[in-house]
């Protein structure tokens, strides 16, 4: 667990969609990955429906856990059930008011779009209106993709991010603006990890090498098994992970980097006494190189 | 939304693995549209980490809700971080004891093993025997794939069962023991959908057609436009759905078929109005009549 507080960040997802099984989260694995990869720490996601009190008390409850990220994510567009915003405002106590920077965006997006013949009417109607009122204080971030701008608001000690649940929207505004953000707070950190497949013994088996071995390296590296019933005859996972800024422990990141090394050696060792087989060693190394 | 109190479900999914992106939560999506397809509501997803105070927080902020069911997946393993039933044992104030069906189920399970040369050792390590103890009161759940139990146990107005995280595993016990359980309690119901998609007009422009044929179909028929970007041009998707038991309304399954009909007639007239086509309704009805 980091000491960091800067790395602390909670995820709340809006859609009914993904509580009728409707929509695969796909966007959870996406941010959890990137977030991880730059050094924070996902504590919690939650999953709300499209309705005010769900939204504004999801929020609520994040906020005094005081997280400093709580990046949430769809309800942000034209139509009735897009109603995260209005939840938010009513969970922090600011009003909605119309951004001028946003509704230039998004009026700029609507001209732009019946230029090139995709709509007739750049009417700015009250669905359209509605993509700019942002709860008082807020930063729009820009949509580069779509319509609908990003939300950065402070409030206390967590800074909230809100972006689109659309795919491609959310990536693009996490790209351009929310990276940078993340950046700056936590610094420069280093995460690491890697992968590679036992065969023929089981996680009990397996259980006591664990132990052993973990705590012989706690608390640099994070040993996981996953057991794999989607392979033939018995397999089972394992995934070492280590993050940390790279000033921790004062060795920097070739001391974590030795000490993943000496965990997955021990491990294949053990799981050689044991009788067992590690497989595709090689990709779990390629894969861990692509990630440092 | 259900007046019936017996419908509403909450869900907690335990595991670092889907706090770093590591692992597609595909569980989370198989759940809800099973138990909506049943005719539950689920109300609120949560992920936590592998921690004992996470875990039971969680645990606790959920009964504080009441709902009728709290399915819980993940960590019911024999390794070190498999700590769900201890997380779930401090919430509920119930010690761990071993029980001894559960014990039984597990030692089969490692005997089997061994008869098929999977494994050579049937001994009950602590790590084995962890999976038989259970929160006291509570019933184990037959796992026909895998070893670890589910755990089903009442406290309060709730239901907690517990699933393993390895979604064979999970599907195998919820299709063996907790589907009865949720038909039991909610009785006859139906679900409804049907899905289109609408071309060459945006959400913006389609949200005022959107209010008023809903205002028409309130509180029956639940409309929900989602913006495709994974498709050339401009295009939306609406998602038509219904969910309510057969006796509602006094008016049986046939009137909410109905219903959804004319919704998606009344979307389908208004968009051609717009200039809009709509695409693939033949494919939404087979969709539809599938769930029907």
């Amino acid at each position: 667990m980091p000491t960091n507080e800067k790395a602390r960040f909670e995820l709340l997802f809006i859609g009914n969609e993904l509580l009728i099984g409707k929509t695969l989260n796909t966007n959870s694995q996406w941010l959890t990955r990137v977030i991880t990869s730059l050094g924070g720490v996902c504590y919690r996601m939650t999953v709300v429906r499209d309705e005010l009190d769900e939204i504004s008390n999801a929020v609520k409850e994040i906020l005094s856990r005081a997280p400093r990220f709580l990046i949430i994510s769809g309800g942000l567009g034209p139509t009735y059930d897009d109603i995260t915003l209005e939840g938010l405002s009513g969970a922090v106590d600011k009003p909605l008011v119309i951004n001028e920077t946003a509704l230039a965006w998004v009026t700029e997006k609507y001209e732009e779009l019946q230029k090139r013949g995709r709509i007739t009417n750049t009417e700015m109607t009250p669905s359209r209106v509605k993509m700019a009122q942002l709860p008082l204080a807020s930063k729009p971030l820009y949509n580069p993709v779509g319509t609908a701008p990003g939300v950065l608001l402070e409030q206390g000690k967590t800074k909230i991010i809100c972006l689109p649940g659309v795919p491609q929207e959310l990536e693009a505004i996490f790209e351009g603006s929310v990276k940078t953000e993340i950046v700056q707070e936590i610094g420069e950190y280093v995460f690491l990890e890697s992968s590679f497949l036992v065969k023929g013994i089981g996680e009990s088996t397996l259980a006591p090498l664990i132990d052993e071995v973990r705590a012989r390296y706690a608390p640099y590296i994070y040993i996981k098994s996953h057991p794999r019933r989607d392979q033939p005859g018995v397999h089972v996972e394992f995934h070492l992970t280590t993050s940390h800024d790279v000033q921790c422990y004062g060795k920097g990141k070739e001391f974590l980097e030795e000490k993943i090394r000496g965990v997955q050696s021990e491990l294949e060792a053990g799981v050689t006494k044991l009788g067992g087989e590690t497989v595709h060693p090689q990709d779990a190394q390629a894969n861990r190189k692509s990630r440092i």
